[in-house]
């Protein structure tokens, strides 16, 4: 008897068999069948967003958030991608008995400093408390509405022969940073996470472009599973430069020592935006104009050849293909 | 140091003071502070509502349905108790890794008829899974958006001297449904949860009435739970009858079984209406045209005495305290 695995809420293969064979299987509408990090929706003649994450981060608390936080920027993000402004953001809490207040209280500051650094309410919550041993802490699930009030469609399936893929900065910087505090390894510098809101930076993007085709954040399977998935929808081709992708040194290390290939790994501050050649370098521009945006590079590109195929172009002339991940070697990540 | 108590989920005293201390104090807008089902937020010049709920009910199944349509139901029914047209859902999943796939395929089927029984769409969700150990099968987070077409405020704090309260049937028969299964308790007749989508019925109740003050649905804590907030939330005092709380000879005879008190048991298809005396009749009417309130009944009514207090007068002509609970007897209850 087939039973749930800890691969289906990878992010990559088994996730989206799971997605396709039984969620858009039952569901099935115009809606979620777009399969985006959120829905765009037609409400009364307005335009908008609504998407939801559940955070089940483990541990709680990692160098440079927690789960508090993680739970507001990934939402304010999956709105984000969907070319929206998010506006408002519900809270429902899974806690498990024993957990300590002053833990909790922690955790919904960050929550509550995350929300007014991406200018957003919290409006509605709810809370249920599990016994000990059913959950692990706390586990946050954060749903999202937002405002499409450009008249554009921001799909994984519009990625077109030519266009430039930009990402905002280094990538792999937070499964990096959750790995090193589980395996308890130790580093002069630490590394932390990159959870960020993106939408200021987003509204920038959008506000110099008429030409974004698509915007992802590549969280759970890093950007290997979200530019197969891209590819796939999108039936092109993408290629990428492997020495233009922006990678801390710390990272490529720490990636080396734990056996791990950053392409695979979770971000939760970054964005592929993929856009129209003529309007990349102005795109590039505005993005290193924020913060968050500082590395920005552009890294590879969007062609007809091999469809459906991710192949990077390696530092010492070789091609390599980047494949879906089937599971994950990082479980509970976000 | 505190710590948190399965009494903090349990929709009592202590769910209050965690709300109120913790996540009001943080999170505080006009929006939260109404402490309603959920928000009733302004957008672009529309109304819209929006919800949330997580559910870790336990068993996932039990007489008259599972996890699936629960979650479904309870996020349809707070929508309608802010008076809105319930339109999408979000669902998200937290799935203890080795659950049978049949048993999730089942509770996403149960979903996708309580959908379509609703009339809504379910367009974006979320798949997170944790280890065996860290999760109890599967955990489902809903949140909602919704219309507010009319031109009303629903509010607890809307409740008027003179208003009577109706319900639209049965108490207890979610609860006792839950416990009995746990307890292992068999009976000639099953007792089924009254897990049900109000939102039809509910917009036949506007149609006919523009003063219905308040609708709550009292789930977790009973209806001694949610008329406690209503009496605090309009400084009004309430007076129920008993003999007119519609109860099953069944759920009356397991009540004292298993020594609970059915005013305090969670109800999944239940609503509270308090409206302008003039206007019952027609709404009683109009409620008991659906399945759904076929045993409709005026319960009680708001008062200007005893602010604050809910006070039931017996069946012997006795007056008796309904406080709100502290904690209560039935965790994991929705």
């Amino acid at each position: 008897m087939e039973k749930i695995q800890l691969a289906h809420g990878s992010g990559g293969k088994l996730s989206q068999d799971l997605f396709i064979n039984v969620f858009q299987k039952k569901f099935s509408n115009q809606y979620l069948n777009e399969a985006h990090d959120g829905a765009v929706l037609e409400l009364q003649g307005r335009r908008i967003a609504f998407s939801t994450d559940s955070f089940v981060v483990s541990p709680l608390f990692f160098p440079g958030g927690n789960i508090g936080d993680l739970a507001i920027n990934g939402t304010v993000n999956d709105l984000s991608m969907c070319g929206a402004k998010p506006v408002y953001l519900s809270a429902g809490f899974i806690i498990e008995e024993g957990l300590e207040m002053g833990r909790l209280i922690e955790i919904v500051e960050s929550m509550q400093q995350a929300a007014l650094k991406a200018e957003i309410l919290i409006v509605t919550g709810d809370t249920k408390v599990v016994e000990h041993g059913s959950g692990d802490g706390v586990y946050i699930n954060t749903a999202g509405v937002g405002l499409v009030e450009r008249d554009i469609t921001i799909s994984p399936k519009n990625a077109a022969d030519g266009d430039l893929i930009i990402i905002n900065g280094s990538i792999a910087d937070h499964g990096i940073a959750i790995m090193s505090k589980r395996e308890g390894l130790e580093f002069e510098t630490e590394i932390k996470t990159d959870s960020a809101p993106l939408n200021h930076m987003i509204d920038g993007v959008l506000d110099v472009s008429e030409n974004i085709h698509v915007l992802r954040d590549p969280t759970r399977g890093g950007i290997a599973a979200t530019l197969n998935e891209i590819a796939e929808s999108s039936n092109h081709g993408i290629v990428l430069q492997e020495e233009m992708i922006p990678i801390s040194d710390q990272v490529k290390a720490v990636s080396s020592i734990l056996g791990l290939d950053p392409l695979y790994i979770a971000n939760e501050g970054k964005v592929l935006v993929i856009v129209k050649e003529c309007d990349a370098m102005k795109v590039l521009a505005k993005m290193k104009s924020y913060p968050e945006g500082e590395d920005a590079a552009v890294i590879g590109k969007v062609i007809s050849n091999h469809p459906g195929r991710v192949i990077m172009e390696t530092k010492i002339g070789t091609k390599r293909v980047v494949d879906m991940p089937v599971g994950n070697q990082l479980p509970r990540i976000c």
